[in-house]
């Protein structure tokens, strides 16, 4: 269900031809409104792939009407003709639906440098166009995966509206955004500028906040779409609170997706002068091979965390930290306190909790340990 | 030979019984005059050791007479009962020396957090004092070893003069040094402030521009002593050529001694604005994760490294970059070129060429690929 969960909104997900596996690659997505609001993020990366380029153009009015997307080619530097590609592709899906080409965000994942086939894709586009139907969540969300096991799909409902969304990523999930491609939808009346702030508000803490492996992809895109069907109104507050959680739960399904790793690890930074240096000191954690290597061998490495914290420029005194991992604090002020032998790390989830004492503000950073099948994975598939 | 090969140095290398494997851990290097002139480079990392809080006091003056290190334990985190160690050491190495402590730098390295024995530390000093000889360079090369397969040493002539070096290091290379501890001695005459612009030209285009893996230690130092026993000045530029050659040379010995690494990776960015931008963007390839797995996987994923120049924030266009590996330019105008096939990824040395078409500055990163090696020996050694 997921995206097609709320009302006003057809889905499908076909095989293209695009991945040698013959499974499914192209997915449609379709508002069928009233209303077409829409907001959406992309990767921060200035080398961005070409349906990026073209989406950024066409969400800049806030009128989103369909979303396409494609795994198996991320359609990103491939020059001029993988542009037209993208555009060949927005154009035949606006010609199935009877609607402007500008309406119609494009979204790509695979391998950079790879030109798609347009003639695959196009004779796709109308054959995932013949598929739409009001239970098509789940196949669209099958046809976007590339190396995740599972589909990843969510649905938190308000109080006479809901949101839906799936994504794909496994692996390089890094700040603003990774590969990683979202859609979500919602039959709240809400106006584009809101949808703005609500998706900028969720996607801050959740999304941003992933770090499986420090790369930021080419081709991200979280894209949101309103179709006022349920015509009820929540507060902004109501639906920022609802979308975060929805981001926020994809956001953890795509960290336990997260390739070849062995543990989930929440980095939380306390008593940080600010939110900002929170999330400094907690990524610069999380980016760290050495400590990532050292969770992967059940090794509690205190002191690769703090050798991580030294190299942010965030407010704390070098002789006053407290680190706890798993709740067992085994250094306080900068010295060794409770035994890390205490420290069980034989559980996929795993804290580590930094104390700068500089402050009262805190931050979360997610990320996953460093292991052979990360290596495995990441050597052996080209993406 | 190494740091004995220049006139007016002694040095030991001696069992402590530190490592529980009972190598030697702990080295002597004495400079016996007549000049006593000195510079130092210490990690950028704002958590320090012990033995770095120490001796930024020593080298104020830019006089040291006696550098002691050991390894089997960085005495990093162990707090005032850890800086009475240090303290203790140099104490113990000024009385057999017949000088001050304040003229004796402390170099630890190993585990943090892990008190070393103070008793075994003082009995070993004077062991090593006992032991020193004109002739002990190697023994106290290998004396620093820690994960290091090889002792690294490098000596380069002069006109009647010369430098000789030896460094311990391997994995946990990064910028602003690294698990690194470099003593390097001359019997050049060079009044200590002239070693100091030396030392920092030098290290800025060598061990600044290692990153093996991204992470920066809390132990780094890079010391030089000057005898003065040659009786030749030298000028200045002849002496930072030939310090930055020895450097140059060492810091090539680390890269190849990386944890578990298959490749050598040499990224150079040309044609950039600025100096600094070229080794920004070099270092944010020699950072993914991605890429060095792809290289690992003797893959020439270019795509991986466009990624990574994306995310940099120096002056490019985004659609008219050029990448070669090993020489094939298999990415023209940010479009596939040269075929990847004829990239030949077999052999350890690998480089990357970057072409940013922005400016006239370039400069090189050196890095290791990501192995499964690496993960084993940094998840099962802690350090």
């Amino acid at each position: 269900m997921s995206i097609t969960h709320p009302a006003g909104f057809t889905a499908a997900g076909v095989v293209a031809g695009l991945k040698s596996t013959g499974a499914k690659d192209l997915a449609l997505v379709v508002n069928t409104g009233p209303r077409f609001d829409s907001a959406t993020v992309f990767t921060a990366n200035r080398c961005k792939a070409n349906p990026v380029l073209w989406s950024q153009e066409v969400v800049k009015d806030g009128i989103v009407r369909a979303v396409v997307l494609n795994s198996g080619g991320a359609n990103c530097y491939t020059g001029a003709e993988g542009f037209q590609t993208t555009h060949a592709v927005a154009e035949k899906v606006a010609d199935q639906l009877g609607i402007g080409a500008i309406d119609v965000v494009v979204c790509s994942t695979g391998l950079i440098g790879l030109a798609n086939s347009r003639d695959d894709l196009l004779a796709a586009v109308e054959a995932v166009y013949a598929a739409l139907s009001t239970d098509g969540g789940t196949a669209a969300a099958e046809a976007i995966m590339t190396t995740d096991s599972v589909s990843k799909q969510s649905v938190v409902e308000g109080a006479g509206w809901s949101i839906g969304g799936m994504a794909k990523g496994a692996g390089m999930l890094a700040p603003a955004l990774a590969t990683m491609l979202v859609v979500i939808t919602t039959d709240a009346v809400i106006a584009a500028a809101d949808l703005d702030t609500a998706l900028r508000a969720a996607t801050r803490v959740s999304f941003d906040r992933l770090d499986s492996d420090g790369c930021m992809s080419t081709n991200d895109t979280v894209t949101v779409l309103a179709s006022g069907a349920s015509g009820i109104t929540p507060s902004l507050d109501d639906f920022t609170h609802a979308l975060t959680r929805v981001c926020t739960d994809l956001a953890s399904q795509l960290l336990k997706d997260a390739e070849g790793a062995d543990h989930e690890i929440a980095i939380t930074t306390l008593n940080a002068a600010s939110e900002d240096e929170a999330v400094e000191v907690s990524r610069s954690v999380a980016r760290s091979n050495l400590f990532k290597a050292a969770v992967f061998g059940k090794d509690p490495n205190w002191g690769r965390v703090l050798a991580s914290v030294g190299t942010t420029s965030a407010a704390f005194d070098p002789a006053d930290l407290d680190v706890a991992m798993n709740g067992v604090w085994v250094c306080r002020n900068s010295t060794p306190a409770e035994d890390p032998a205490g420290v069980d790390l034989s559980a996929r989830e795993v804290s580590v909790t930094i104390d700068l004492k500089a402050g009262d503000a805190r931050a979360t950073v997610w990320t996953n340990d460093l292991t052979h099948a990360y290596v495995h994975e990441n050597s052996a598939y080209s993406s």
